[in-house]
C-alpha cells in the first residue's frame, strides 16, 4: 500500500525539480576532432560505456628492435575518456636486456606497477642529482615525481611487463636521446650545451636519425 | 586651471598605453551552445549585466510530491554567469515532513544557509562512516565536503527553505534512490553491490520508474 | 536465515581489509593554532559536528554607524570547518541609506542572495573600465568576479539583508576607502597615486583615522 | 688534455652557482607524524629509494569473506611517497563470486587494469542516473569519473585482480551500504532519506555492525 | 660496428612505439580567432618559434602623457604563446616624476624587476591596510600579491625602467581612477560608494572622460 | 561640519564589523624554519616590506668558470616572499662563449628577458622533438614551457644579462649533464640508458665529479 503511494508522488519527483540539472558535468569524454585547450579538449556528444573503456594496453607491444621495449600509451590521444579526469595510463613491455631510456614526463608524476618479470628502475632529483633506484619484483609499485629524468630496464632472465599510471590525461614523454639526437639541433650546439664530443654526438643522430 | 591641465594629457594617457589589452579576462560567461570543456564553457560575447544576474531562486519551489521538496538549481546550465568563477547556487524548499534524500555531489562542496524554518542536516564520513548532523534554524549555515553523502529534511511544524551555494560552477547531484533504482541497472546486479533484499529493489525501481 | 549467514562474514570484512585506510581526508578542519599555508590551516584533530555549522550569521550585524551596514564574515577564521573546502559566507546587513563601500576580493568570487530588502549592486570590469549594475530584489542572485571592484547599497525603504557566498575560505576584503586613507600611506603619495585633491585625501584620513 | 682543463673549471661551476638552490621541493615525501593539510602533508627529511617504492600491492588480499574481494590500499596513508604528486594506487582482489559494493571516491577519479580474470564493472552518471557497463578482461581498462557511484565484481569462474590507480593520493572511499548502514545514523532517518523499508534497514544495520 | 648495428633498430623503435602519441600537449600556443575559455584559448595548429618570441617590449613605451609613464603588456592577447603557461610580462617605463597610478590585477600575482633608474613602490594589505613601500633600485625585485592595490613611481631624477613579470598568461588591469571616473557611473553612486566629495569627483570625471 | 559627522561614525564603523578578519591571507612569506607542504611553506609572522623585496639580482654572478655563466636564483629559499604566490625569478649572466647547459625546470614554465647582449636560445618538444631556436637582443622575451628541456648561450661579442621569470615559487632545475654524471649512477646504467660510449660517459663522470 505504501508503494502504491509512493509510486505517483516519486514519479513527478522525479521529472520535475530536477529536470533542469541536464548539462551536469560529470565527465568530458575528448572530442579529438576540435582543437585542444589548456585544459583539454572539448567533451564530446553521444557518449557511451565505450568511451570509458580501453582494450589497446591488453596485448605486449612489439620489442624487437635494439631497446628491446615498447611504451603503448593510453594517454587522451588513444583513450578519449580520460580527458578532464586527471589520470591516463601506459604499458611498458621490455624483454630481456631492454631498456626504456632515460627520460621525463613534463606534465606528470608516475606510478608504475610490475605485472611480470624484474625491473630495475631509478630518477634523479634536480636539487642535489641524487639517485634513487630500486630492483623491482612482479607486484611491486615505485612512483616518479614530475618532469625528473628516470629509466627502467629489465633486470632479470624473462620478460618484464609494467602498467604505468599518470597524474594527468596527457603526461609527455621527452627521451633524453631523442630530445639531443633525433632532430635537425645543429651538432655543434649539442655539443656545446651538452659538453659532448663531436664525434659522439654525430654517432647517436647518425643512429637516431638527426641531421645537421 | 590643474583640471584644464589635466584634461588632455590623461586622456592620450587612457587611449594610449592600456588600449592593447582589450582581451583581458575578467570574466568568462559560458556560450552554452558551444561544446563544454574540462574548465567550462567557451566565453560568450556581447556580456551585459543581466548575465551577472539571475531571478530563478527567488521564486518557491513546487513542493506538491512526495518527498514534499524541491531543488531549483543555478547552476551554469541556468546561470551562464557563474562559468569559470569557482561558485553556483540552489535553492531548497522543503514542505512540512519534506526530504532531500541522501545523496552527493560529485564536483562540489556545498554550504548551506537556513532563510525559514527547521532543517535536520546530516553527512556522512568516508573512513570511518562517522555521522554528523545538526538541527539547523533560520540564519545557521552548515558545510558538506565534496563528494561525502548527506541529506536534509524538514525538521520543524512549518515550510523550511535554504539558500545553498557550492564552490563549482557545476556541483553534480546524485542521488543515492535514483542511481540504484531510476535506470536500467538489472535487479540482480543491484542486490549483488548493494546486499538489499530482491523484493525492496523491485520495489522500489517500481516506484522510480527503473527497469531490469 | 541470509541474515545469519551474513553476519559473520561483513563483519569480517568490515574489520578486515578497509581499516588501513584511517588517514583518508574527507575535510580539514582548521587548527587556527598552526601557522597558515598556501593551501590553509593544517587539519584539527577531534573533529565533530559543530565543527561544520556556524550560529554567527543568524544575528543581524549592527548598522548603527554612518554606512549604515555591517559586513559579518564567516570565513575561515570564523568558521574553521571551511578551511580546503573552496567556499565560505557572509551576511550583509544594510540599513535604509546604508552602504557596502567600493571594495574587492582578492581571494575569491561572490554570489550574492538578497534575502530581504532591496540592493543595488554593481562591479567595474578591469580592461573598459564596463559597469555592470542591477536592482536586486528579495530572491536574486548576482555574481561578482574575483578580484573586481564592486559595491552594493540599499535602494529601498526598509532594511536590506543578503547572504554571500565566496568561493575560497579566506576571501579577503580589502576597501577602497581604507586601503587609501586608513594607514599611515602619506598624504603627497596618495595623492600622486590617485589624482585626488590635497584636501581631499586629507578629510578622509581624518575621518578615517589615517595618519601622514 | 681537454679533459685536464675541464676538470677543474666544471668543478667550480659545480660548486658555485647551483649551490644556493638546496631547498627545491622535486617531491614531498609525506610526514605522517604532522596534521594534514588542505594540500596533503608536510613534508619528511632524510628521504631515501625505499620513499618512493612499495611492496604492499604485491600479494593477494584476503578474500576469506562475504564480499570475497579484498582492497588493498598505496594511499598516502600507506604509500607516503605519493603525497603532493597527485596519484595513489589500490590492489583489488574479488574471488569467484566476490564484489566490490557501490561506492564512491570523493577526492579522485579512478582507473582501473585487469591483471587476472574477468570482472564486471559499472559507473552511474549523475545528472540522468545513466548506467555505463563493461566486462572487462585481463588487460583492459576502464575510468570512473571522480564522485561517482560505481562497482566491480567478479564475473568469471576464476578468481579476479586489478591494479587501480587514481587521480590523487587520497582519493577516500565511501562504500554506500557503510555510509547507510555501519554506523548509528537512527534507522528512522535513514529509511526518511532512503525510502528503504524499516525491515530492510535494520537487517543490514545488524548485519553491519551499526546502531540506533 | 656497434653504430651499424644500432642503426636499423633504434629507428624502427624511433617510428614504431612512440608514433601514436602525437597529441601530447607540451604548449598551447592561443588560437585568438577562437572564443576563450575560462582555462584560457584552443590551441592554435603550426606552431614555429616565433610563437615563443616576442619583441614588443624592446622599445621604450610613450610617457609623453600626463601621468609620464607607460605599461606595454605581453599578455596572451599580445604574446600567444604564454596561453595555458601560467606566466606573462609587461614593460614599464616611468619618466621623471611619473608614476603607474594605484591598480589591482585581478588575476595574478606581479614580480617587478628594475632595469634602469629608480622606482618607489607599495601596495596594501587588505586585512589591516598596512602599507609596505620599498625604493628599488637597478636590479631589485618586489613581489605584489595577487589582487591587492598597488603602486609605482619614478623616484629619480632619470628616467625609470622596469620588467614585470605576472603569474598567468592574463592578469588584467583595474586602475581605480579609471574604475571609478572614466565610464558612466553616476556621480551620485561613485560619491556614496567612496565619500569622495561632489566637486572631487566631478572634477575627475571630466578629466578621464567620464559621464554621468 | 559633514567632516565632522562622519568622524565618530566611520570610526566605529572601521572598529567593528572588519575587527574579525584578521585573518585574511592576502599572501603567506615562507617560513623557511619549518617543513615544506605539497603547496608551499607554512607562512611566517611579524611580515615587513623587506620580505617582499629582494636585493640578490643586483650584482653580477661569477662566470670565471668554464661554462662561463651563472644562475642566480630568487626562488622560495632565497625570496620567500614568493611563497604561494605562483611566481619566483632568477638572474642570468652569460660571459662571451658562456653557456647555460640543457635542462628543465620540472615545476614551472620559464620567461626570459634579455637585458644585455645577445643570447641564443632553444627548447625542445616532446612528442616531435621538433627544435624551436631564437636569437635574442635586448628587450626580446622568449617562453620556454615546463617541463621541457631548453639551453641558452651568448651569441654576442659582449657578455649577456638576462632575468627569467617562472610560473612557480620553486621551479627546480635539472641540469642534464648533472643528473647524468655528477652522481654516483654507475657508468654502466648510464651507457644503458642513454647509448652514450663508455669513454664519454667516464669522461664527463671524470669532469663532474661523479663515481660509477
Amino acid at each position: 500500500m505504501a508503494n502504491a503511494m509512493l509510486l505517483p508522488v516519486l514519479i513527478s519527483f522525479l521529472v520535475l525539480p530536477f529536470s533542469a540539472m541536464a548539462l551536469t558535468q560529470d565527465f568530458c569524454v575528448a572530442d579529438l576532432s576540435c582543437s585542444d585547450t589548456p585544459a583539454g579538449y572539448p567533451c564530446k556528444t553521444g557518449v557511451g560505456a565505450g568511451d570509458f573503456y580501453y582494450h589497446g594496453l591488453a596485448a605486449a607491444g612489439n620489442t624487437s628492435n635494439l631497446i628491446k621495449a615498447a611504451v603503448t600509451p593510453a594517454f587522451v590521444g588513444q583513450f578519449p575518456g580520460v580527458n578532464g579526469l586527471g589520470i591516463s595510463a601506459a604499458r611498458l613491455d621490455i624483454a630481456v636486456g631492454g631498456v626504456v631510456p632515460m627520460h621525463t614526463h613534463p606534465a606528470a608524476s608516475e606510478l608504475l606497477f610490475v605485472t611480470e618479470g624484474t625491473i630495475l628502475a631509478g630518477f634523479i632529483s634536480s636539487s642535489s642529482n641524487t639517485v634513487y633506484t630500486k630492483t623491482l619484483y612482479k607486484g611491486d609499485i615505485m612512483v616518479f615525481p614530475q618532469g625528473l629524468l628516470h629509466y627502467q630496464y629489465n633486470g632479470g632472465s624473462s620478460s618484464a611487463v609494467a602498467l604505468v599510471a599518470f597524474s594527468g590525461p596527457n603526461p609527455g614523454l621527452q627521451i633524453t636521446d631523442y630530445a639531443l639526437f633525433a632532430n635537425n639541433l645543429p651538432s655543434a650546439v649539442v655539443e656545446k650545451v651538452t659538453f659532448l664530443d663531436d664525434a659522439q654526438v654525430k654517432k647517436l643522430k647518425s643512429v637516431l636519425g638527426g641531421s645537421g
